[in-house]
Order: structure tokens, then C-alpha cells, then sequence
């Protein structure tokens, strides 16, 4: 369905070629400062027409929070939140080579299969432009994550095709055993990423921007497209957030990063690789967090955990629960559907032909799924955090007993 | 939580030490045969003990159904199940060395920074005995879709540690491109994976399950443990299942999957691998149904969709959307956390010192993980079913329209 | 929170003094024309404004959809709806006598306590504005039943203070056992409900309407307010509807009706009147449906169930599931808390002193409210026909066993 | 479907004659001491065959906790609980004459309808055996809420047919500007109600006692069925309670009560008497909390609202969100359908004919339900606490704004 999250719950609207595309915010914690330019940073990054290697059509995607607020002040109560569409009129079906042909790999074919409907636009919802919705909604998520936990998320290309920021090596078949790997997730922030050496690829490296900013106006110029990857770090996410056994916090950043238009691969932490590390190299020891190398620095008055691990192979999730440290993830993104190539297909009504797309599509779309991986994670740790909130506030309030920790110790439970 | 699917809903209890553990299953169709034998197969198959590659405890697992049915058939109420635990008594805490000490990896700290609770299972709903409930659910809606769509869902293990049954090649990046992988899905039964040529491993290769074996026995040897990814596919499975946007059908498998402990990953389709191949060769081609080279047999009354696609690395999934052709992922699984060596490590209170696990444990768990990926394979499909037979038998009723598909076209709606 | 429903799902937004109200309906079946038009009318129904006994205020209330439907038909995807508001001003907040006080029944007070944000329209979300968004979601779900099934639905006020349309009497504590009640029931129609002889308190009985229009002038001159009770009928209702344990069919209708602002009681069928009548009569015996007294007669295709009661003291409901006889309610309104009158009362400030509320008010909600119990019925009919489907479509593909009833003689599965 | 609650969820199984009954609780506060013997107080108080008056099977109703507590203390992992079935054969189906007929007002026939199972019990999930999950589940809530916040909960029969504890008058259309009764449900406690004088009616008075024992033993030698109200009293509840819009806390209450097997109305504070009474008496003033005249004697540390209300026509709810004065609200439950007279109704199979019930059925079923109401109001506040626990924690973190309330003064957040 359209709705993400229990506590801090989004649902969303909106097509290519409607009205309006939009979101409601449901369960948004009261008394947080918000306007529209909290929300309308994310959303411009997202657009497309950004660079010469993403799609040059120009939408201005100017969000307006409808309810919610007052004075700037969440009420605790649902925001709506939409962003009008251009170009509105449903084009006249039928009239183009376009109309006749499911595109291969897009979701024409499986819409129509689904809701019976030929919609002008095919697979409408399917369109990147019903994430400025979720996007919106992540941007709010995020606010209230920094203010109240320090929390800080920076997604990043690390491949494009076959061009890695990390390559695999028989030494590191994951980054997450590499060294360097870790130096950058400690470090890096979304104001380097978009540092204009790394435009438009936002691959933290200036070689290996180039290397795949090539890669891609090579594909641009065939008229076909290319695949990739994109990592991203969560920092200062508190301990204790995740609620098995089904709600796993990688399971759920596994489901919302998959929701995401065009994804077809997940990772936590050592990931793939990891498979070929023994345990004895993957385990992550346990040692005083005083003395953490990866040590993420708090900036909200909640205890740290008072162990926590040397290496980080986990990716900061152990048992479906993070334990304090980085949380980091990779995500695969497939080459883009639409393609200027002629391409021998079949019509909807069963005859084969050749399909050529017109228009100019995204050659690699990882560029812009960067500020859309961060909302979703951000969406991701917001209902977990708002979940163990539950739980440990109602812990705290019965009487201490021998076999268990104070609650004090655990998440953050301040009264003012 | 502990509950997943919203139509078809599970809901499991229980840990290592205590009486019992089980599931309700809520929304099964009623009007099915079902016996407590139909459970038991998938639970006998994910038992310890099975060979001297897993873990060597004998646990009986034998399902008691509580509820739901009726002369051996069930009545559409909740289905109660229960597994007896074998040691029911929680150990006395703080007797050993292990109990000072959280194991690395696993999940002993990360339950006690949640739920603040020192247990003397540690994690102990992070134990791999958790599993029973979810396998008894799944066994459930996997014969139901059996029963009613000929659904197919066969998982083995494709890797373990860099062993690969098809590992990657510069020219097949993933598997999704090869043609022997292909014809592999489209055949492979689960009597296959479990013959005696197969054993204990469940790779569908002589020659690659003597590698892997070798493999584990070396790491078992050496008191230290290895990973491995399981392979599963979806055969006749319904077009139009998944429901966009957030719960995509490859985004719920994602889900599913990175609930079963020790996975670190989740691949649809051409996966990672994927990002490398160009769009042109990429996307999947459509062509009648008639001539689908991977073909997928329908067995029961509905109609196949009318288009299918030549290649398949979509995975059988567009848009979030099944297209009918097969659905097949990889998951990756760490090397289990808990091993023999000696780690340095630190104790609850902040001391480093030297764990030694006591007691024998899996040295790699993938082969007893195939009936579990097989069970949440079969709960992600069987809701996705009812939410799509929901809709489309309320747009049965509908007048029909010319803008729109017969709704008989597309998923079955056969009164008797 | 602001959702309501699990297959036909709507989410709500808005409060007074913000940009907008408005909804997402998500999950409505494709292929159904739908416009404007079919949405706008049960909104004007709702309209403040309407007669001299109601608000004067003049709200426009003009529903845009944003998404979701093309050309006039329904996509399958979320519909987005929004209704401006006029006065999108908060207003200074402290600037009169109304803002020191919490206004006694109020929901100033309780939002502050649960939000601990001050503002300026008090419990904004409280509301009655806040409706617009389920009527407009309602609206859409009444036009699928009505297309689908035949359902109709029709309420109108059946009490105002002490004025009843259906006195209980010793020989009728309920209405239930009293025939023509139960004949009035089976036919009224919305539009008789709303014939200028029972305008503007929508009582179908020109004699009680005049008894009930002097009551509430009377209330309204001096500054006083009043309640009343809303009667609900629900026809034409596939029989095995609702979702037993928690959720049976009038166990979701209570939730429904008492989440419309003012309410204070529901009863389905006899209620408490039926308290007081003995089992021997109260049982409604069953009868060959053919000759069914209180006859539904179904407009679409689908078997009627082939007994029916004679009686109909359940109120079409038994055990928590709809046995195809008229479903029908009462809804208690309490008087509106806002009126004329000075009030002692305390400031948010715990100073003691009088509250005398400025402007017009309602001085009784009940004619306004019908519609809004009509949409509210409409929503939970809905879901309640959806999850049925789902069973049903999933339960007809299974093989015939000789203890079940075909498949094909309950709800309807037909293909086109 | 058979879940209940979203923090604190419970999902429950079983029917007459299958092997048990019982129910999962999922999200239970980790750290609370908790044994059988906290469970089995109510069930034993629920139990059939305490008095002449109820009917005389003798179950034992004895509960094992499966799961989720270790050493007598919550691990806050989900809670198994099991509870035999004495008689677990299914009976032989079409042996008696009870078997040609469905009941009637009884499940027997819509849950054909809604099945297609005809089961040998009948409705057998509409039994009242079914309630033993949930009154195991709400009595670990209960617990939860008396320790925390010093929760009272108490209920008690009002009527009996005709026979009223507080009749309605002219004067006092609703109990809930009667004094007496205010004095009533501010003083009244469990063990009062289960006083040998109440027995076995447990209305808490001798002489409306007598005059209902007389009333229900007249209708036992009739062979008859009479039906009665039950008052539920919540007292000391946080306020901030409820989740508006459609979560507003008396639609959840209404929701719970009327999925309680019989159940066929609900009112909360003045309910229906409620319509009559002038809003310039209906409502509420508030006045400093120290004077408070209904006063709630809160015995955890939270602070309690500074206001509180003079009178409490309100119930304790404003807005869908409790205020912190008791919450009180009335259920009727109609006549037991089980009747041992001779009916005329139909058999299955469409057949006139006559119908006695064999066996000892309940006369009246109101005494045995008080422990139901009083679980299912637990199991209703728990869940609001823990959902109003995560937004306050989440505010608390935030930093403090002028235009809000400091969260500290609200709900409570205690490190210990």
C-alpha cells in the first residue's frame, strides 16, 4: 500500500501526470520548529535536470505543508504536504509508437496486469516523481532524528557499472573489513558530497567521480543506460532501536530501500562479501566504548552504550537491534529501463516490433536516489526510535527489579 | 513485532529455554485439507542435527495444531501451533563463562541495551529456535498455494564462503544472464535439493557441494565458521501480486528475508551483479506468452498473462509488480556468530578477557536455512495473493468500462 | 491516529485554521467512474450553514481530487482530495476572552495536555471541519457499494433532547420489536431524509420534525444547546461480512461512529432497549429467504443467503457477521459544548471566572451530522466487503471438500 | 481478525472443542514480575459455573505461560499463553436435533455464511470460550497499568432487564449527573463487587441485587433469557490519552466492548441519557485540580493535570482524549440466545420446524462478563499509554519552544 511506518506513519499520493503529488504525516512528535524550507532542501536535491548525466527536464517541485503546523510549530497533528505537477493533462492515449508497447522492464505491463487500467502515463505510480512524497516526508524525519539524537545519514555513489569506489579484492571481498571503508562512513557529511569535485556523480572521491562520470556520458551518448550503487551511513543512531523478530531494523531498511523505484539489491554491513569471511575475522569483538575508533560523538544527553564493538562488520545491527555503532548499508540500483536504443519487443496486443523511447531519460539514475535512500532511512530509524521510546518509557515507570538494567541506562528519557 | 502479513497473518512466541515455542496463523482460507504432517515436513527439514556439518543437537520439533481445523480441515479461524521445547529450564545465570561475557556478533548486547533484561538465553528470541513458528506458518500457505495456483517454491544454497555454484564472470556479472542458471530455476525440485548426491549441503551440484563441504569441514575443524548464500525461486506464481509503492513485492520478499537471522543481504533478479550490465541488454524483452523459453506451467484454472518476457532479469518482478514469469533472490548469510576459537573480547562489565564458546555449534548455517527462506517466500506470496484477489473481485462487480481490462483477464475468479 | 480502514484505507489531514483539509483514499478498486461530482454532494450535505437551526457560516467546501483517477476513472492508486479553507489565518493567539479559557467539554484542554502545544484553534483537529475528509472518502466507498451491490445507506435523526421520533414504551424499550419502525427502516430513502417538509432537521416525520425544530429554537434562544440521536440503516449488505473476534461488523461501526466529534453512544440493532426483552423474543427466527418480511432486495448478481429472519432484533449482525437483513444503528450526540451562555469556569491559567463564547454555534449537530454517519457506515462496509473477497477469491480455487459449502453460493466471485 | 492493539498487541486463538484456547502478547514492558497466578485471578472470576444463576459447567481454566518471562520477570519478548480445552473431541456432526438448526441470534448461521465450514460447534469461535485470551492478555496489561500509574479498574452489573441499579429519571436522564452514582464509581473496588452480599450478581447493592437474582431466576424456570448492562469504571488514567482522529479513545473502548460475544451497545460517560440534558448542564467546568471533588488519587509520580473538571458528564474523555477525571462508560448485553423453549425456526436446510435447546444454558450472561470488560478496558488504556509513551518521550527531546507546554509536566518520563 501507499503507507510507511506505525508511529511515524507517511502515506502517499500522486502520479505523473495528476494534479498534485503529495504525503500525509501522521505522528509527527509537537512543539518542533518546521517550515516548508526544512522540507524543500531534500526535495531539490532529488530533482531531476540537475547535470547533463541525469534527465534535463526542469521541474521546480516547491513543496506546500497544508496542515500541521502553526507559527512554524508542529501541532502534533497530521501534515499534508503536496507538490503540484506540471505538466497535468493526461496525454491523449494512443497517439504515439510509445503507446503501443509496454516498455521492456518498466512497469507498463505489470500496472495494466494488476489494476486493468491503461493509464496514459503506465506504470504512473511507478514513476520516480511519486517519491517527492516520501522524500518530503523523510525530511521531517530527519529534522527531529538531528535535533533530538545527533543523528546524521549521508548516502553516496559508490559504483557506477563496474567503476567502485571500493572494489572487491581477495583481501576485501566487503568494505567493511577495509580500513578506509570505515575512515570514510565516520567522516563523511552531505555538504562534501555535494562538493562540486564530486558533481554530478556525489561519489566522495574526485578519481572515482571521474572514472564514473565517463562511464556514464559513454552510455548517455549510446543511448543506453547503466546501473549502480549507492551507500549510506547512519551515525549516533541510539542502541536498542529494531523490534524483532519480524521488524529486524535491517529488515526494514531492507524493505524501504527496495520500495525505492529501480532497486533491485540490499546490504547491511559486511553484506555479500561478507559470506566469504570466516567468523573468526567477522566478528566484531566488544571493547569499552570509551576507547571506540569508530566512535560516533553524541550530541544529545542520552548514555552512551557502555560497550561497543572494535570492528564493524555488523554494519551497526546485531540481532535485528542496533548496538550504537555506525549503521551502513549499499543499495543496487538497476540500469534505467527507458532507453533511446531500438529495442525488438511486442506490442500490448501481442505483435512484435521495435520499440525506440523518444525524449532524454536518466543514462544512471544512482545520482538522485542519494537524497531518497536518506529520507527512506531516515523514515526507517524515526518509527524505531519512536517504538522503543514506547517501550522504555513504560519500563521506566515500573518498580527496579534485580535481574534487569535501569531504564536510565538504555535510551534517553528526559524530562525537561 | 512478532506478527507478519496482513491478510494472511503469523504470529509467533517463544525463545531457547522456555516451555514452548509456536505461532498463530490468522486469515487462512477455510475449506483446506490440513494435518499436523503437512507442517511437520518443512520443520523436520530445518532441525539440528541433520548431519556432522550442523549442529549435532537432536531436537524432535514435532508441531501440535491447537486450533483452526476441524476432521482435518480448516475452518478459517486462527490456527494455534506448538513445538515443545526440549530444555525447558533456563540455566543458571552467571554459572559459566560464557555468561559473562556477550558473545561477539551475536545478539546477547544488543537485547540487553533494548530490552534491559539479562537473560539467560541472551538473545534468546535471536535463537535460530524462533524459526519454528514462521516455518509451521509458511508450510501452511505454501500448500495452499499449491493447492489453488500450482505455485512451485524451491530454495538450495548457491555459495558458501567463496565456493559458488555459478560464481560471477566478467561476462556474467550475475547469474540473471546465464542461461544454465536459468534453465537451473526453472527445473529445480525440492526432492532435487535433497538427494542424497546433494547431502548435507543442498547445492543442486555434485562437484560444487563437494567443494562447499570441504569448505564448512575445514572451518568446522578449525573451530571457526563461514557464510554462504541461499538461492531460492518462485515458480507460477500469479501476475499482479505486490503492492506499490512502499510494500513492492521484492521489497516484502526483502523483509522476509532479512528477518531470518544471520542474513545480511537480499538480491531480486540480476542483483548487485545487475548495476553492471547495460539497459539495452538489461531489459527484458516482451514476446507472446505462448513461446516463453523459461515457461512456467500453470497448473491451476486462470489465465496466464498473455505477454512474458524473453529473458527474466527482472527476477519476475516489475514495477514491484509479479509478471509471471519465475521470482528468484539470493540471501546472504554471515558466518554464524558463535564459534569455538578464542576471541578476545569483553565481558557485561567493560573487562577484556577470553571467550571461548563452549558446546557445538553449526559451523555454517545455510543448508538448515532452505526450508526457512522456502516458508517466508510462501508467507510474502500467500498475502500478496489475497490483497490482489481482494481487489480484483471487488472490480469484478464493477460495470465495465472501456478504458479498462475484463477483470477476468487477469487474476482467477472461479466460483465452483 | 488519522487512518481508518486496512483495504480501502483513508487518511485524513487538516484543522481550522490551516491551508487545507483533505484525504488519501488508498486501495479503491480500479475501473470505476468517478468524478467530482460523486464526492461533492454528501459534502454539501454536510455543509455548515444549511438552515437557521445550523452554523451560519458559509463554507464552500469544494473537493479537488488531485490523483488517482484519469479520465474520469479510477486508477487503482491513491486518491489525493482537497478542500480549501477559507479562513487559513491562525489567529492571534491571546487576543480575547476565549483564549484564557479551555472551553468546558471542550477539546482545548485535552490537546494541550496531549500535544502540550497551545493553539490557536484550540483542539483544531477536534473539529468539526476535520470531517471533511471522511465524507469525502466515504462518498467514494458508497458509490462502489451502491455500483457493486446494491448497498444503500441512509440515516436521519430519530431524537432531539427528549423528542423522539420512536419513544420507547413499556411494550417497546427498543424500536427493534416495533413494526413500523422496522417498516420505515426498509424504505426510507436519502432522498425523503432530506424533503422540505422534514427540512432542517432530517426527521422523517413531518409531526416529530416540528416537535424537534421548536426544541432546538428554544435551545438556541437562550444560548443553550442540545443533543440528540442519529438512526442509521444499511441495506442490500452482503451477508458474512465483519471479522471476528476483535473485529466484528458492529464492534468496527461503534469504533466508526464514535470517532465522529460529539458522540457519547452506539447501538446496533435492539441495544439497550433490547436489554429488557426476553431471549424468546428477542431470538429472530430463521426463515426460507424467499419470503423474507424485512426483504433487501439485491440489485447486483450474488446469491442471496437462502434463509433470512423473521425478526430482526440483531440489527443484521450475528456473532459479529452480516446476515444479509438491514444493518441499522442509533448514534448519541451530545449537546454542542460551545454555546452562548456564561459559563464559571477556570482559565488555562487555574484562575476561576466566566466564559462567554462569542459568535454563532451550532445549537444542535445532529441534522449535520447524518451524512457524516452515512460515510462513516460506507468506510467500514468497505473494508469489511475487501477482507471478505480476499477469503472468499482465495477460498473458491481450493478443491471441494464434502464438509464445506461451495464456494459460489455465499459472496460473489464472478468473472466478467 | 483476531489481533487486538498496536504497542501492546494481543492475538488470540481457539474455540469450544479444539484442543486449546490462548493468545500471544506481543510488546509487554520488559521487567515486570509476572506469573500465572497474576493471569489466573480473572479467569477464575470469568469461569462458567460459579452460581446457580450461571451456567453449571465446572472448567478449570488453568493457564501456562509458554514464553516470554524467565525466573518470574518479563523478558519483553511475546508472552504464549494456553489454556486446555476440557472437551476436545469434535462432536459427531448431524447426530442431534441442535445440529439440523443454526441457533437462532446465535453465530451458527453467519459464520456458514462467512466460512462455508459448517463446524461441529456451531459459531464455535463466537463461543464465550473464546474470551480467554483476551482476559489473560488484559490481565498482564492490568498489572502493567496498576504498577506504573496506580490504575483502578472496576466493573459491575447496572441492570438486569428492567431491573436498574440507577433507573433513569426525569431528573436524571443519565447517571451521570446523579451524585450517587458519581459517589458510586469513585469509591467502588473489585472486591466489593465480588462481595458474598453482591453474590452472584455483582451489582454493589444488596437490594438491586435481590431484585435481579429474582429476575434472572424467574427467567432460568422459564426456560427464557433476559438481557442486562455492565458500568465500567477506569480510574487514576493518564491524561493525554487516545489517538484522534479515528483512534479517539472512546471509539477504541466502543470497539473493544462491542467485540465482547452479546454485546450490543456502548455509552461513554452521559451515553444516550446524555442527548436530553441541556449543554449549559452537560458541560464540564474546569476548576483547579486540588479541589477536585471526584478526585483521583494518583499513586505514581507523574503530575497530575493542573485542571480538573467539576462535574464528569464527559466520562473522563474530551476530545478523544482522556482529562484524567475516571472514565466510565456502560455495555449492554442482550438476552443469551440459547434458549431451552421450543422455538420455531428453520433448519439448514430451509425446513420449518421446532428447536430446543438441550443442556444448561446462562440465563443471563452480564455477571461473568464483568471480568471480560474489565480486561478488554485494560488491554484499551495500555495501548494508549504506550502510544502517548513515544510521543512524549519523543518531545521531551526536543528543544523547548515557547509556544508549547515543558513535556516534563505532562506525561510522565521518569529515569529512574
Amino acid at each position: 500500500m501507499s503507507t510507511f511506518g506505525n508511529y511515524f506513519r507517511v502515506t502517499t499520493y500522486g502520479e505523473s501526470h495528476c494534479r498534485s503529488v503529495g504525503c500525509i504525516v501522521d505522528g509527527c512528535p509537537p512543539g518542533m520548529q518546521l517550515t516548508e524550507e526544512d522540507v524543500q532542501t531534500q526535495l531539490t536535491r532529488r530533482r531531476p535536470g540537475q547535470s547533463a548525466i541525469t534527465t534535463p527536464r526542469n521541474e521546480q517541485d516547491t513543496v506546500e505543508i497544508q496542515s500541521g503546523t502553526e507559527f512554524g510549530v508542529t501541532l502534533g497533528t497530521p501534515i499534508g504536504m503536496r507538490v503540484m505537477n506540471k505538466d497535468q493533462r493526461p496525454k491523449d492515449y494512443g497517439s504515439s509508437t510509445m503507446d503501443l508497447y509496454p516498455r521492456p522492464s518498466h512497469a507498463d505491463w505489470t500496472y495494466l496486469e494488476k489494476y486493468g487500467v491503461k493509464a496514459s502515463s503506465g506504470g504512473g505510480r511507478s514513476s520516480a516523481r511519486e517519491t517527492i512524497g516520501r522524500v518530503a516526508a523523510g525530511a521531517i524525519a530527519e529534522k527531529y532524528l538531528r535535533l533530538a539524537h545527533g543523528v546524521e545519514i549521508v548516502a553516496f555513489v559508490s559504483s557506477v557499472g563496474n567503476q567502485f569506489l571500493f572494489p572487491p579484492t581477495p583481501e576485501h571481498p566487503t568494505a567493511s573489513t577495509n580500513p578506509e571503508f570505515l575512515k570514510l562512513i565516520s567522516d563523511i557529511t552531505r555538504e562534501q558530497v555535494d562538493a562540486p569535485e564530486f558533481f554530478p556523480v556525489r561519489c566522495p572521491s574526485k578519481e572515482a567521480t571521474g572514472r564514473m562520470k565517463k562511464l556514464v556520458e559513454d552510455f548517455r551518448d549510446r543511448k543506453d543506460s547503466i546501473g549502480g550503487t549507492v551507500t549510506c551511513v547512519i551515525r549516533n543512531v541510539p542502541s536498542g532501536l529494531g523490534e524483532p523478530c519480524f521488524d529486524k531494523l535491517e529488515a526494514i531498511l531492507a524493505h524501504a530501500m527496495l520500495s525505492i523505484p529501480a532497486t533491485k539489491a540490499f546490504e547491511i554491513g559486511s553484506g555479500f562479501g561478507g559470506c566469504q569471511v570466516p567468523g573468526s575475522i567477522h566478528n566484531d569483538p566488544f571493547i569499552k566504548a570509551g576507547a571506540a575508533p569508530n566512535g560516533s560523538e553524541k550530541t544529545s544527553g542520552f548514555p552512551k552504550p557502555r560497550l561497543t564493538t572494535k570492528t564493524n562488520n555488523s554494519g551497526g545491527i546485531q540481532g535485528g537491534i542496533s548496538n550504537g555503532a555506525p549503521i551502513y548499508f549499499n543499495i543496487g540500483f538497476k540500469p534505467p529501463a527507458t532507453i533511446g536504443q531500438a529495442q525488438t519487443t511486442s506490442t500490448y496486443d501481442e505483435e512484435e516490433g521495435i520499440l525506440e523511447a523518444k525524449g532524454r531519460h536518466d543514462p544512471c539514475v544512482v545520482p538522485r536516489a542519494v537524497p531518497i535512500v536518506e529520507c527512506m532511512a531516515a523514515l526507517v530509524i524515526m518509527d524505531a526510535v519512536m517504538a522503543q521510546h514506547a517501550r522504555q518509557s513504560a519500563r521506566s515507570l515500573l518498580p527496579p527489579l534485580k535481574a534487569t538494567r535501569p531504564a536510565g541506562e538504555t535510551i534517553p528519557l528526559l524530562a525537561e
